[in-house]
C-alpha cells in the first residue's frame, strides 16, 4: 500500500468514528461524483457530497468498517451498522485521485428495507439543503 | 494471488459468463450461506444458494464483471448489468474455504429500484421452488 493510501485510510477512518465532518472536504475531489444507493444518477461536486455524507454519518447507527480491499487507488471498504431497528451491510467503493482525494464513491448496501429507512430519513434534509441551492445531481 | 484463488476466479467467470449451471454446485460449499439483495436473514445451504444464482443469472442482462479485489480467501467482485430498462451495479463479497469453494456470498446492488425490480422476477421463482421443499431461510 502506497503511502498517500495509507495516509488516506488512516484519515478516513478518524473522520467517521469522530463524526468530524469539518475535515471531510479535504478527502473529496472538488468535482467527486457519488453513486448513492437508491438513485441511479450520480450525485455530483464537493459540497452536495460532503452533505449527504454528514447526513448518511449521522443517521447509520453503529457504523464500523469491517473487511477492507485496496487495490492501487481503487479501494473496497465493507462497513456495518443499523438505522433504528434495521441491520445495514455496505460497501464503498472509492477511486483516489493524484491527490489522493475521493474522485468516485460507490456507495452499495442491503437489505433493500434498510435502504428505504435510509432514505426516509435523509431525502427529506436533502431536499431541504438542495432547495437552498447546495449541489446539483447530474 | 494462490494458484487456488485463480484457479477458482477463472472457473467462476467461464461458469457465470457461459451460464454454466450445472458446474455452479462444485464452487459452493455444503453449508454455504448467502445474504442476498432483499432480505437480512441469510439463504443457507448448497440446493438452495445454487437455485437463486441461477435464477440471477438468467435475470440479469448484460451481466459483466468489473474491478475485482482479492485478499486472500475474501474477494469483492464488482458487476454491471441491467433488468429491463433499469441499470444495475452490484458487488459479490465471497469467502472462500480451504478448498476454495465458496463458504459465504454477500450480494449488494445499487440502485434501489434495480433490487426491486430484480426482486419482482425471482421471488415468485424462489416461492415456487421453496413450495417443492427445496432448501431453507435461516
Amino acid at each position: 500500500m502506497s503511502d498517500g493510501v495509507q495516509a488516506f485510510l488512516t484519515e478516513w477512518h478518524r473522520i467517521v468514528s469522530e463524526k468530524d465532518l469539518a475535515a471531510l472536504p479535504s478527502m473529496l475531489a472538488e468535482d467527486i461524483s457519488m453513486g448513492a444507493p437508491p438513485y441511479w444518477a450520480k450525485l455530483q461536486g464537493r459540497d452536495l457530497v460532503r452533505h449527504l455524507l454528514g447526513l448518511v454519518i449521522h443517521t447509520i447507527e453503529d457504523f464500523t468498517y469491517q473487511r477492507e480491499w485496496l487495490d492501487g487507488n481503487e479501494l473496497a471498504l465493507e462497513f456495518t451498522g443499523h438505522v433504528g431497528e434495521v441491520d445495514l451491510q455496505g460497501i464503498d467503493l472509492i477511486t483516489l485521485d493524484e491527490h489522493f482525494a475521493i474522485r468516485n464513491l460507490d456507495v452499495l448496501m442491503r437489505p433493500v428495507n434498510g435502504v428505504i429507512r435510509l432514505r426516509e430519513t435523509i431525502a427529506p434534509q436533502m431536499a431541504e439543503y438542495l432547495s437552498r441551492g447546495g449541489g446539483s445531481v447530474a
